[in-house]
């Protein structure tokens, strides 16, 4: 998507640890009309594959995955990242590990909210080692949910969580991935296809 | 906001402790189309407030946002609730009890991201207390930032934050203001006009 990879080009900053800050327009600071352009790709890409809602994870894979759901006219459940006490205990949960953060998180989503009639997109902001989609991928199963496939923003192509998802057979459509960021140079591959 | 309160009144719960539950379409599940209608709604109201920029707190905040923020075409920011280990230390930070879940989180935004030249308006998802607005406006003060107003989805009028916000001189517009929750009914207010 050459909308995404210039603003990626303009304003995203590479830190020490393969790390590409993105706050001005996806993590921190939103674009507005850049993420109704990403949920109009993940729609386009989806839109035939009878998907009834999208799964995502708070907080930065709201903004496109609402873009999306407003295109399709489908809702959006975002999975948490620990319960609060206005919840019930009538939950689906994971352990997902964070590598920027090291540490564990659990994420869950309520059972009201998805079931083994659904047909489920999972969207989230970054693919690198794969560990939050592998996450909201159990969810998903524990509910009894199909998987449509996952729409991925921005994925670290030279990180092994795309590959490992594709090998599980799974359709990962990635907006922008990238091969590199040697140097401090951010280097794009082109979009897989399959 | 009719379309809202039908909403509330079909699909809202309340919880003991005067807790209304709306996760199916704002804080777990969202309803795309209706923060459509929400962000289209805040965008009437401050359209010509000379906004520069949105600033809502994760997670619930980030969907009306975003639509406000593309209907105005302006950028969203919205605070995080903890530092992650991909921001630097160049914060303006502000500390917000929630009676909900009985504990203090540290919000803070990138000081990137506001600044004296912007004119700001707040959203948040619901107002009780006021203490989440209150840290939003903690943060935007050390900017040096114009606030023009502050807008919400829910306003729980029988909490003191509504009443506490506007006797600061400050313009709350409220999408639907609740006076009950007594008997397990939601109860409606008419919007407050200032």
């Amino acid at each position: 998507m050459q909308l995404l990879k210039n603003k990626i080009m303009e304003e995203g900053k590479v830190l020490p640890g393969n790390v590409l800050k993105v706050d001005s327009f996806l993590n921190h600071q939103i674009d507005p009309a850049l993420m109704q352009a990403i949920g109009d790709e993940f729609a386009e890409k989806f839109g035939q594959a009878g998907l009834t809602k999208i799964l995502t994870l708070e907080s930065s894979g709201i903004a496109p995955s609402v873009m999306a759901g407003l295109n399709l006219g489908i809702p959006v459940v975002f999975a948490r990242k620990r319960k609060s006490l206005t919840q019930n205990s009538d939950l689906y949960s994971a352990s997902v590990y964070s590598y920027t953060k090291q540490e564990s998180n659990e994420i869950s989503v309520s059972k009201a909210h998805i079931c083994e009639n659904d047909t489920l997109l999972i969207i989230d902001d970054f693919l690198a080692n794969g560990q939050a989609v592998l996450g909201l991928l159990d969810i998903a199963e524990q509910s009894g949910a199909s998987i449509a496939g996952v729409g991925i923003v921005i994925e670290k192509g030279f990180q092994p969580g795309g590959d490992m998802l594709r090998e599980k057979g799974l359709r990962v459509e990635s907006l922008a991935i990238i091969s590199s960021l040697d140097n401090n140079q951010v280097a794009f591959k082109e979009a897989a296809v399959r």
